[in-house]
């Protein structure tokens, strides 16, 4: 059997070395464009900066070493110009040479990956982009002489970029045309990765298109002019399928190629996987492009399996991923808010400001977690975590519990692994469980941040059950002070009708909803306490006062 | 309603504050023998150090804050003596004043904890133990005024307790008569802890016990006196059930009060939580004893819901715990592979050795990794992991996976999250589940490094796969060398007759064994490579020669 893969990265590799290992005779042939195969895409960024100082340890094979390990054979700078689906005929041609020949196969794998989108204005062509080895290459050049950059889109990849561009001694702006950066991310979760941004002295601007690129700067569409010796496009990626497209595979709505269960597509034995295809959204099964580095890796193993006649199925996605921000970890898995919203589907929000292990123990950082829960049957829909420690793990957890059918009030039983250094007796994972768990079983009902305003417009009454000190060095508008330790005592100076009660992070307001719930009043607690409200209604951005990061209870 | 709780720590405590945010006009009355109340018991041995600085910080709660907070009346140094069941009563002394009372309740709650095990030798009243604030200050003014100590116990909390008497400039031992220190941990997985505790100078003692204790030394079974100006006890603790015996409730075989599903123990409307009684295990439905502050902390609440009425079900535990031993993180869940044999279960062991992130970024460490499967249904029976970093992490995601249902090759398709400062686009535990797999379904075979040396005996030949310098470097007695990239033009240089492949840590013995499998070859892969079975075998426990902690593949 010969098997020829198109693209020798992620998803392609994987696919080529299961193969080898499934099928000892089969004549496996990976053409990659570019001069590298099997490099560490992710970690391109971090040799800008030096944080990864040797270039050579991002190149993890080489065609070389695939031939003698694996029997690969593998053609760098090779480019695959049209198939013949019919005739099971691949035109490969030299990039070197110019010259161009036609190999047969019997499966073909495509993996040809996503190209990053360049903002269609003028000077475009100045923006360089960072998807492979050539590209660090092209832009580690710009860096070693450049003072000024500029990065358009906020996403993951322009986060890493501007924090490496940052490190590496350049001043930096971010120009962004969401009203936040991040977009996974909920954007009352988010404000902290803001802040972390503007505190290390990057140019932040959000809602914000660029212009033009000029000789020496980005033109903003508010008319500001960045100063940028050097430009990086990271609005985004789109999936690379004109070869697919000109070879007539469909090509879904999304812009993806469409596979089956099988990762087979419209075309008989042309397969294909990673950043190039569609894949199914774990929760609603509808067609979604997530180009992330583990799904990839993840179908080229299956497809192997898939092209050996092995039982095999796509698995759903759900899009679990994280970033390091300047020292903020930011994690997500499922749907955030937004696009629940956005989709009409019924949800729960939960958030919660633990400490990533015990307080007592040194070094705990506070962190934020916010978990999405479908309230009609406890399933949960997605959870987001920003801190400075820990939020890997708590995101890892959350998605195995996904993957494991648990409920949102099932998190609250996990026996997970407890000594002070790692977490708590009752880990912040317990903690979003129990604090569904209340939730979906009426112990306490929630006002949302965003909601905050409208409830109170309503007529309901804010109480601030935080300490006096608390209360004076920031509070909520209109809020009057109770705080919980007098609370049974002065019950009779609350006014009558709604209340709604806050804390700092919300822990100190459930037991007091709780108090004032069980003595007849109508009670709310303001999910996430001042904390959230705060994250998400200021937005100035402005640094931290000194009591906010502090965790509190 | 008037409840009272004998025990003022982790289950207790819980329960008393779950049980006031469930019914605000509840009497709740808590029981403590000590001073102190809802301390931080994990965190004790980090004060003899002084790595948690301010002994206040370990006090999480006190008896005026609970009474403002939650109208709890605690009384501290007060002792429950008797229980009259039938008169729903109890005989309580104020261990200060001397005077008793007698207390009636609607619901009573015992949270008594366990005791420390001293061993029964000539000189043990000089055995200190830590369990509480008071044990703490004890042994915190003996160290103050010693040079040496002995440690009885080599569990997690005298390993706890070495660290810390080390890292107050004690020249310190352990005695440990297992031949291993921390018994949920299989031999070959714990011998990296022996090799750092002898590496950072304490003095350990494996399969030996203590004959006497003098005034100034522990004389051990093969007759050694061990400096000792202080000797702490950490053999191990025992539920406390005294005040249960003589109450007539029933006790056990493994010596803990028995409980129900919600609970409830033998007698009317009294209840038990923590480590004084008896769980469930996850995988045999046995009486088991965990005396963990997660699942102590889990009961107080599950307990406060089944006393106001609301359903309740104890969850059966695996004993997910970790322990932090000079800079090594070790932990563990569900049951170990001596237990499996001991049971005469079925079981597939598989060992890797990943980097706790993608090596080409900075910080990457080497972990161990360990999982205990079904055989004939791929059920997850239990999990080792040895590292200095992202050891929490993946303990707490294969117990989700436990606690989900999810198979061990479910572990594959686990969609985590992925940024090279936190795992790899395939994670350690998706390759778990790929390396399952691969066993699953037949695609390889394995030997466990404590079959090899029958396995060679019955006449198989043993093939290093590594390169000419790690063959050189050390190697398995009787191996041949045919380094994996020579091998499909060497294959007929190999014996006739059953084959074992091997190289560092398994993965280029598992390309091995696919290459000859496949060239009709009777080959079985050492699993764990040479790293486990060095770990395994070696009886001397030296420290590791430089090679052996790098990261091989």
């Amino acid at each position: 059997m010969d098997i020829v893969i198109v693209g020798g990265v992620a998803g392609g590799m994987s696919a080529a070395t299961r193969l080898r290992r499934l099928d000892e005779n089969a004549g496996i042939t990976v053409v990659e464009r570019g001069e590298h195969v099997s490099f560490a895409n992710c970690g391109l960024p971090y040799h800008l900066s030096g944080v990864i100082p040797e270039r050579d340890s991002l190149l993890l094979q080489t065609p070389q070493g695939l031939a003698a390990r694996f029997g690969i054979e593998v053609l760098v700078r090779h480019e695959a110009r049209s198939i013949d689906t019919a005739g099971h005929k691949l035109e490969i041609v030299d990039l070197t040479t110019g010259e161009s020949r036609v190999v047969g196969y019997d499966a073909l794998v495509l993996s040809p990956g996503a190209r990053a989108v360049v903002p269609p204005v003028p000077g475009a062509e100045r923006a360089l982009t960072l998807r492979d080895v050539h590209d660090l290459d092209v832009l580690g050049e710009q860096v070693a002489r450049a003072r000024t950059a500029v990065v358009i889109g906020g996403g993951f990849v322009g986060l890493e970029v501007a924090e490496n561009l940052l490190a590496a001694g350049l001043q930096v702006a971010i120009v962004e045309a969401a009203p936040q950066v991040m977009t996974p991310i909920d954007v009352e979760m988010v404000a902290p990765v803001h802040r972390r941004l503007r505190e290390h002295g990057i140019d932040l601007s959000l809602g914000t298109t660029v212009a033009e690129i000029t000789a020496d700067a980005v033109v903003t569409s508010d008319g500001r002019s960045l100063p940028a010796d050097l430009v990086v496009a990271a609005i985004g990626v789109r999936p690379d399928v004109d070869l697919a497209r000109e070879a007539g595979l469909r090509i879904g709505a999304r812009g993806g190629i469409v596979v089956d269960e099988t990762l087979r597509t419209s075309a008989p034995d042309v397969w294909a996987v990673g950043d190039a295809v569609e894949k199914l959204d774990a929760l609603d099964g509808a067609a979604t492009l997530v180009p992330l580095a583990n799904t990839a890796n993840l179908q080229g193993r299956l497809v192997a399996d898939a092209i050996v006649g092995r039982p095999t199925a796509q698995r759903p996605v759900r899009g679990t991923a994280i970033v390091s921000v300047l020292g903020l970890q930011v994690g997500s898995t499922g749907w955030n808010e937004r696009r629940l919203r956005a989709a009409g589907k019924p949800y729960r929000a939960i958030h919660t400001h633990p400490s990533s292990h015990a307080g007592y123990y040194p070094g705990a950082a506070s962190m934020s977690l916010k978990l999405l829960v479908d309230p009609t049957n406890d399933e949960i829909l997605g959870a987001q975590a920003v801190g400075e420690d820990g939020v890997d793990k708590r995101i890892d957890v959350v998605a195995t519990a996904m993957a494991g059918g648990l409920t949102a009030s099932d998190l609250a039983d996990l026996e997970l692994a407890y000594a002070p250094q790692f977490g708590s007796a009752k880990d912040p994972v317990n903690m979003l469980g129990w604090v569904d768990r209340a939730a979906d079983e009426g112990l306490v009902a929630t006002v949302q941040w965003h909601e905050l305003a409208d409830v109170l417009a309503a007529g309901a009454t804010l109480v601030d059950v935080r300490t006096p000190d608390e209360h004076t060095r920031a509070r909520i508008p209109g809020s009057v002070l109770l705080p919980l330790d007098e609370l049974r005592s002065r019950l009779d100076e609350l006014p009558a009708g709604p209340l709604v009660v806050h804390c700092a992070v919300g822990m100190r307001g459930y037991l007091a909803a709780r108090v004032l719930a069980q003595h007849g009043r109508d009670v709310r607690n303001l999910d996430g306490g001042y904390r959230t409200w705060l994250d998400g209604t200021r937005t100035d951005d402005s640094t931290d006062d000194s009591t906010h990061r502090r965790t509190a209870s």
